[in-house]
């Protein structure tokens, strides 16, 4: 018998067919405080993990999602689904985080749409949705929620916390939160505090949501969602994820159809189709004030409020760092990957930082995972040999800096 | 008796107070045929002119505008304008464009919704406007009408015609179009085909409107107009139009209100507030189908469509030109520059080039007045003492490159 044609999660770097699970926050205290000082219980976290917590629990990895991001970071949830997870180049047996070796942790942010509880979750109080009645969500709420996961499943010490945009804020705030719990921390593509025009291109986002009469101030469970508004939002996103190159060298100036050329409704060229398809199909997967929600943590977000400067900020850091950035990433510029990479040193911080070439914009950290493998393989494989817990003073002389580049 | 203190519009270098007129093309033929064949008559164009012809006829300047511009370039309507025109900055006497010695005439495009026949206009076949049956129009149109109002006023040659963005795809198709009838050509923060990234910027703002449920198919005359999807695209213009560093210098991060930290929809951070505010005033003065008619004009130019290369389609070209961009602009970033200055170079056209240096980004052209006016008077000085017409072969060695730039 001929063996049929294996089947992408049946390849050896593939982690497979995974499942989501939860996790209700139901030991005391089974309410989360917000940073707002909101309180709401009982809460409850989706997750996914891949590979095997090993025998000293030391070789935990916590993968920490994007704005549209969810659990589903890797392998596959039916033999239907079109694709996998949202990283899965990044994490499977021999991958940038190697599911052989690391026991790999990924879970929706509180506030999120995915499993978590978030706007779209129903309020006890009311025995319906809460919509935009959900407490304002922090950066720093996420990491919280995030650590009641690590507690309830047993781990004391994180080997990392990984992540890209805003996963690379959380991974900050982390190492900036829980000390203690991190040995290592690879924010990728993001900074320390939203610039304006991050801020700025949020607000387009929300007000196209606000514009659409069917928001209705986020009361629309039950009824029409906004989807042409989170559509609009969708779509400006998907620029800033690209860079200019990398548009023009998979779309140029390409026809959709031949007419072409019209001034009405039509999606004339390639780009406007693909942008359009991307927009329409995004409210199917993910909800309206929930992307609220996420723009204004990510807005929110300044390591150095209330402090007398970054360094400051990064007073309480244990961990070792590897920062990574992109040039072509006009989101996200290299320079807040720079301003994060000389706060750590002038601490004395132990850190790494490559400023990758690439033309994929800031989708580069979902794209680039082949490169971001040789980085982020060697530095975890660094930490892990350097085995016991490193104080500041024993890494204060380990700072490796790309060479080319001007801090 | 004291001297009151001088208004803005008596400083010696203002054009001071000035009137839009309307020129309808009346003479057979009077009908205008667009680039798509559609006929349309009568058209009228709105426009402003600042300075005196001279006796020879030979110091008339042609200002073309941008996206969202109007005839009024220069000057004051009247006392109780809180602001001149677009461009006063870069026309008066001793600036850029010197009212002491040049004619100086700027046109509301075809298509264009401040006074020029577009979609605002009334169809007379049906006596209503025209909404989305208006003919689609393109960059080769809008030159088209501006010539025949340089025939109407009994202008042969154009000394020069000078614009930034979607002015100065005009310029550009002027010195394809009409080679005879200009002496030089001044192209500023411009390309000779919209890239993708442009596109798809154009795209969101299009989606922004069509998802606006007043829009209703561009029949919203007489009703209430899709004044909050305008209001989005127009937000995300001006994102496109800064710099993040233009952005970050202007807003930082500073909140609008000590609240701040909302979810909800008020506008939290500096930058939003501005942004909002732009985006929902602009609706009083700018039509939504012009804004999609415009944006299609700008995505469907392409100087080399058709032609086996930009130096080919640069073959009738016969002015010489004074390219300008702008180093942060990354909308119509310094190699759409680039890219015409080496296809003109192939042919021996005569071409200074500069990349000037500013924080402005895509505005800059708006904003760098003072600059500009160096480059410009010296050009504009050359061209008019180098007198009678130019052949391409006397002006082949003319090439002055910027010598930081490598093309």
């Amino acid at each position: 018998m001929r063996r049929a044609k294996k089947q992408p999660w049946e390849a050896p770097d593939s982690v497979g067919i995974v499942k989501t699970r939860f996790l209700t926050f139901a030991e005391p205290p089974d309410t989360f405080v917000f940073e707002s000082s909101d309180r709401l219980g009982p809460v409850t976290l989706a997750y996914e993990t891949y590979g095997e917590l090993d025998e000293t629990r030391s070789n935990a990895v916590l993968i920490t999602h994007a704005f549209t991001g969810d659990a589903h970071a890797a392998g596959w949830h039916s033999v239907h689904d079109r694709k996998p997870g949202w990283w899965d180049g990044a994490i499977g047996p021999g991958k940038a985080f190697d599911t052989d070796r690391y026991f790999v942790i990924c879970a929706n942010v509180i506030g999120g749409c995915s499993g978590s509880t978030g706007p779209e979750s129903i309020d006890p109080e009311r025995g319906r949705p809460f919509g935009m009645r959900f407490p304002p969500v922090s950066i720093r709420d996420m990491v919280a929620a995030q650590r009641r996961l690590i507690d309830a499943l047993g781990i004391e010490r994180l080997l990392a916390v990984a992540g890209g945009s805003m996963g690379g804020m959380q991974a900050l705030q982390w190492a900036v939160d829980f000390p203690e719990r991190i040995a290592a921390c690879i924010p990728i593509a993001t900074c320390a505090r939203a610039s304006a025009q991050i801020i700025a291109l949020n607000a387009v986002g929300r007000q196209a949501i606000y514009a659409d009469p069917f928001w209705n101030e986020g009361d629309y469970y039950g009824s029409t969602a906004p989807a042409a508004g989170l559509a609009v939002a969708r779509m400006v996103g998907h620029i800033t994820y690209m860079s200019d190159e990398s548009m023009r060298n998979r779309f140029g100036r390409r026809l959709q159809t031949k007419e072409g050329r019209s001034a009405g409704s039509g999606a004339d060229y390639e780009v406007e189709s693909y942008l359009h398809y991307r927009g329409t199909t995004f409210p199917r997967r993910f909800d309206a004030n929930c992307y609220l929600y996420m723009s204004k943590a990510i807005d929110n977000f300044d390591l150095a409020a209330g402090c007398s400067s970054l360094a400051d900020a990064f007073g309480p850091v244990r961990a070792g760092f590897l920062v990574l950035s992109f040039t072509s990433d006009w989101l996200y510029p290299s320079y807040h990957s720079r301003e994060i990479v000389r706060a750590f040193l002038a601490r004395g911080i132990d850190v790494t930082y490559r400023d990758m070439e690439s033309v994929y914009g800031h989708d580069a950290f979902l794209v680039e995972t082949g490169r971001l493998a040789e980085a982020i393989d060697e530095f975890l494989g660094r930490v892990r040999r350097s085995g016991a817990r490193r104080t500041r003073t024993a890494s204060s002389n380990g700072a490796q800096l790309n060479g080319e580049i001007t801090l």
